[in-house]
């Protein structure tokens, strides 16, 4: 962990900054192991501060790492302390990760004659990178996640409720040592799985509902994310070739997965097979993104993105096809990218029919 | 819903604005019932926009209130679209809630002439009394967090893991309907109970373990937060005489809560009631903080708070005191400001010994 601090600040000088506030929780637990706090000030030189409100100050002496630990006392701001000890070391070029407009107007205002750069991609350069710890927190995310579907094919049945499925599910992989849910956990049936993030709701599973189930579990902060759609009984003809399109542009895309392609020409692949099948204006998103502390992160696997794969990159592959009425069919594992392939995180059958 | 967003228009003349983007996703739901959106546009005069990507741009369509929809394609960028409509309408002084500070300085580049102002009490102003339709939710919210904790004060003996308490919560929250977690379940025992956001690990609970559970549920996206200490058998009496300066903290502030009186009052009655018996140095968060769509809201009840309580607050009064090594002691509801008193939304026992 203490390699990730260091990684960022050998990219100041290049970035002509001398130093950098991080101001996301999810950052800061990147860079510390301590989540709960409220910026982290890397200077240049000298020792990383982490500012703490005091409800969480005793827990981040004890675990928080890199760093001292300063109290933000009740009545004391947490911007303008950052900003006296900016001006206290004399910091005049000043990265930032992700501050809310007015902390950062509060901020500017605070710091003037102080260059304030919205430089929020030099820490996702790194946390795009998985490193061996990330990855065996990571696997585990996975399997528990896997699990998790497992017991949703098992479970799914006509007349019940979609949060019961989905009660469930979550229970399975809370058992088996889950930190909660990686996200909002998705059963969308019948007419409702033409929406990509329809949630969970109380309608009951009918015969012939396709049912998304879009899961994931989470373990040392790391998430992981799985998508099955099966129909309960047997499929109609129109489900059935819909399924195999999905699988198939699926599984396409996945073979080309490797370090050193462009993000866009994975996302291609299974969009051109898509539109080949005819059915190119369904297919409402990106391909996929990668996942780590947080569900949604660079690098995106989608039409528009610039990004090269890089060996380490953790990312979902996750096309579909949402039909209005008919409703829509998601397929999705979370890979991890290698230097002439990708491996599957998660594994779980792709049957259709439960 | 209507009524809200009309409200929030009536506001302008006062507040000299013309139009108002509405960034939070929350903000969004509470405006419009849909959760998904990018932005929601409220000009002075016509119909408000929802900016959604195509993703959810169908599910928006069929769902979103009081608003038209406007898709944001592959490649468009929502900033852009709500800036040309802007310019478009002759927008001057436009008010906004929470923009992270890349996407202001983008706004403002494409707006200048116009003036953007962080206005994001004006929201918080509503959103801070709930309407009729919300205490429902709210109360069904807190109504499904006291059966968690039912279950939680069930559940906990000698040798059970953290996280498997965490699973039979979560669980019967569940399978009774609720929408998710309102938060990360907390289940800290032993030494851990001193951490106030403690979180839930695989620490298994021992004999003499003070264990402390902080839990929410949701329903129709509204949630409730209620707290309960207990100990695995006999407590011993230092655990029993913090327990019961806590219990009479929490108790004498809920009798002050009514609407007129000012929030930071209702935390001095618990805070100086700490402080006499002894305890004032570990008593190291507010007293409360409002609920309703999202976890922490105002008001706040905190000694620098300038807020009074109105009617149609909810808010939590929870009062604790940590102790490094001993442990931590705190007890929570959820309470529903009225006109003459309080109602605790959240009902369950203040045992300590399970």
């Amino acid at each position: 962990m203490k390699n990730r601090v260091n990684t960022l600040k050998s990219a100041f000088e290049k970035e002509k900054l001398d130093g950098y506030i991080v101001a996301d929780e999810t950052n800061i637990l990147y860079f510390t192991g301590f989540l709960g706090a409220v910026r982290l000030l890397v200077p240049k030189e000298g020792e990383n501060i982490l500012y703490v409100y005091r409800l969480n100050y005793e827990e981040a002496k004890q675990t928080a790492k890199n760093c001292r630990v300063e109290p933000v006392k009740r009545g004391e701001s947490a911007n303008q302390k950052v900003a006296d000890q900016i001006k206290s070391l004399k910091l005049k070029q000043v990265g930032f990760d992700a501050i809310d407009a007015s902390a950062y107007m509060k901020l500017a205002k605070a710091l003037k004659g102080v260059k304030l750069k919205a430089q929020g991609k030099l820490v996702w350069e790194l946390r795009r990178v998985k490193d061996e710890t990330e990855l065996k927190y990571m696997r585990k995310a996975a399997e528990l996640t896997s699990e998790g579907m497992k017991t949703a094919l098992e479970t799914i049945k006509l007349g019940l409720r979609e949060y019961e499925v989905a009660a469930e599910i979550e229970y399975a992989m809370r058992r088996k040592g889950s930190g909660g849910v990686a996200f909002d956990t998705i059963v969308a049936s019948g007419p409702r799985s033409a929406f990509p993030h329809g949630g969970c709701t109380d309608r009951t599973i009918r015969r012939g509902d396709l049912v998304v189930v879009d899961i994931g579990a989470k373990h040392q902060h790391y998430r992981a994310d799985l998508t099955r759609t099966v129909t309960v009984g047997k499929p109609s003809s129109r489900q059935v070739k819909i399924h195999k399109v999905v699988r198939e542009a699926q599984n396409r895309a996945f073979q080309t997965v490797k370090a050193g392609v462009k993000a866009c020409d994975v996302d291609a692949v299974a969009r051109k097979f898509i539109e080949e099948k005819g059915y190119g204006e369904y297919f409402v998103h990106g391909l996929g993104h990668g996942v780590g502390l947080d569900i949604h992160e660079p690098p995106g696997l989608n039409p528009e993105t610039k990004d090269k794969l890089k060996v380490g990159n953790v990312v979902t592959v996750e096309p579909g096809i949402y039909i209005t009425d008919f409703g829509g069919i998601r397929i999705e594992d979370t890979v991890l990218v290698g230097k002439s392939g990708a491996e599957r995180l998660t594994e779980v059958s792709y049957v259709l029919e439960v």
